[in-house]
Order: C-alpha cells, then structure tokens, then sequence
C-alpha cells in the first residue's frame, strides 16, 4: 500500500502526528503537496464540486480508494493497518481515547497564540493570546503533562499502551518536542513533574526509523506559523 | 449489555451526544450520576488511586469491562455495536470523521464563551468572548454548516453517511439545537443557507424514539452552564 499525505507543505502542523505514525512503520507514502503539488492540490480537494468523504481540513490521507480526514482518525486507520496499534478491541479503544486527548490538548496550545480567530495574526490577538497563555500554562498544561505522566505510570512498560509502541507514543514524543520549543523555560519546570514523559520522548527518538527520519531533511523544523510556537513574551 | 454512563448531572454537555445515541438505539442505561450518585462518583473515577483507561474528563461509558472515554470514541464504540454506524470500514471511519469534525466545532462554540479559560466564568472573560464569538458567528459557523450542509446534499439520503441514520446524524441534530438556543438570531439567518441541516434536525427529532426523549424528564433543558449558552449580548 502507498499512502499519500495531503497536508500544508510549510509547516509540521497536525500533519506530523501523521508523519511519524508512516515513517515508524516503514510506509511508502508520498507528502503530496510538499514533494511535488503544493497547496493548490489541497485546495483543489478542498473545492472541489463533488467529493466523496470530502475533508474538512487538511490533514486527509488517500489509501487506495479510502480517503480519510481528521488526525485521529488517519491514526486510527494506520494503527490497525501498519501495526501500530493493539489488536484488542479495549486495547484499540483506549489508544484512540488517549489520542483524542492529545489531539484536545493539541487544540489548547494552537488556541493559546490564536484565541480569539485563526483568521488574525498572533500580533492582533497578542493581548488576549498572553491572557489565555497563562491559563494554559498554569492550569490546563499541568493537568494534561500530569494525566499523561500517570498514565504512562501505571501501565509501567514505558509506553502509554500495553507493552508496545503505538501512535500514541508517538503523538506524545511530538507534543513533549513541540512545549520544548514553544516554552522552553515553562517546560523545564513542568518536566520535573513529568519524568515519564521524559523518558518516553526519549525513547521514541531513539526508535531507528524515527532517529533517521529527525535527522532527515523530510523534518521540517519547528516554526512560527505552526501549532507550536516560541514567543518569548508567553513563556515564563 | 446494560450501559453506565458517567457524566456532569446538571448540564447537557458533552454527554447529551452519547445520551442520543443510546436513546435511539433503545439501549438499556444508567446515567449513574445523575440517577444515583451525583458528581462525587465521577470524582472518584478521576482521582482514582489506580485506574485502567483512566478518564481525562467526563464523558465516560462503562460497558461490561470496558471503560471508555472520550465522546466520539464512545460514539465509534456504540455506532458498531447498536447498530448506529455503517458495517464497511469505509463508512465507519467517514462517519468518525465527520462525528471528529463536529466535536471541533462543538469544542469552538465552547470557546466562544470561554476563550480565556475554562477556570473562569464567561463575566471574567466578556470582552474576549465578545471577540470570539464575532469571529465564530462571521467565519467557523458559516464554513461548518456549510460543509455539513454540503455533506448532506452530496449523500443525497437526507443522511450524513449511506442510507441510514448514524451517530453523527444525532450529534448534529444537537449541533442544530444548541446553536437555535444560543444564537436564535444569527440561526435564523444561517439556517436560510443551510435548509439541509434543518430537515435533518427535524427528521432526526421526529423518530420516535428520539422525540419520546424529547419529551421526557431525562432530556435536560439547554442552560446556561452548558456548551451551548445563550447570551443576549453575544447574539446578532
């Protein structure tokens, strides 16, 4: 099977939870708009006068004839198929449900910087931005580092699921990366809190395939006009 | 298989989604706080010594040995076994995907009067929930219902997915609900744009299952401590 990621070419975004459930299971995939079409091809999908499974957003994945929208869902659908997943029943469930708490958590750092329009730039919701800021990283950023790190506690293999990796390992390592970056000071103090989340950022970057794929030019890097951002003024 | 569901006792929320689904499925169920136990049992749930699929938040559903949490993963639980979802797999992931996209659209609604924090009331935050909330009714209501609308047009059953009623048919008949209450002005306008959204809103609350619901003491009112609020000064 090849898969092909539709998701904006510049940045990691939501995307990259996508990325990095493809490149640790080896897939063949083709980032479609960043290899060769650019935006105009999800704009096009996006527009287009019928659809079937029309997304909503990027990021949507064509695997054969399945056209699949929404982050969780992609990962849904990789997991059982690229066997990153439990086999379960209960196992696949409560992966998905840590996921969509991700994806929640995911949602409160974008809104952080973007509180009162993603039509606006940062610069004209800087005053509100700052206020939701600190909300975030007082109480909900503690709440959910907290939950993650109990979680990943009392399963006591290391990963958040059973006694192997799952995507949600993986959207995980990318969250811890991504509060890196956007709260560097912040997160120094939030991880003294959360040792198991350390420990699992740590050992997903140690995964062979994922290492070669961070250290590749398929990384983007972290930057200004993605989910994570650095802004000196909101970390403290 | 007679269902626990775990949810705030006061307030439609996030569990009326799930409440939907199981009343239209007939299934048995308790909703335990509620019924029984008030708040103090999902405390214990969440504060938990040890827990297995420890819950981030209510909504959670107990079936059997299972607990599940997340909404639209207790909806793609349901949706298989009552009957609520298509059987291909196609289907089941376009019908999550679309029930992923009305939780993002439930969780901006939220949002609109609560764009600082969830930890302070909507008087601590009026005048960014006043920002908000114009972004939301000028933007993300209009591209949203646009797009259900368009689903439902393209599907051509008068459902979302296939041929039958789903789980996103419910939640988006909720949507439709909630969004009369809180917006009755600006509804009146985007319902103009949106006729397919309308008939499903009323073909969903004329089964009879439903509208027995309807008319029940177990279906709360919307409130104001709801997901959907209505605030005067935020309708226009």
């Amino acid at each position: 099977m090849r898969y092909e990621l539709y998701y904006w070419p510049g940045i990691q975004g939501r995307g990259e939870f996508v990325r990095l459930a493809l490149e640790e299971a080896g897939a063949e995939y083709r980032d479609v708009a960043r290899e060769e079409r650019g935006e105009a091809i999800l704009m096009e999908y996006l527009r287009a006068k019928q659809a079937k499974q029309r997304p909503f957003a990027p990021p949507f994945l064509k695997a054969g004839r399945l056209v699949i929208g929404q982050t969780t869902n992609i990962l849904f659908f990789l997991g059982q198929r690229e066997g990153l997943a439990p086999k379960s029943e209960a196992g696949r469930l409560w992966a998905h449900q840590l996921q969509l708490t991700i994806a929640d958590l995911v949602a409160e750092v974008h809104d952080g910087h973007h509180p009162v329009s993603s039509g606006l730039t940062y610069e004209d919701q800087k005053r509100e931005a700052a206020k939701r800021t600190e909300a975030l990283k007082e109480e909900r950023l503690p709440k959910y580092l907290s939950y993650f790190a109990r979680v990943l506690a009392e399963n006591g293999s290391g990963w958040l699921v059973g006694r192997s990796l799952t995507y949600a390992d993986l959207s995980l390592f990318q969250v811890v990366a991504g509060l890196r970056y956007a709260f560097p000071r912040r997160m120094t103090r939030l991880e003294r809190q959360s040792k198991p989340l350390v420990s699992l950022h740590d050992r997903v970057s140690a995964r062979p395939r994922i290492a070669a794929y961070l250290a590749s030019p398929r990384r983007l890097p972290f930057s200004p006009t993605g989910i994570f951002r650095h802004y000196a003024e909101l970390d403290s």
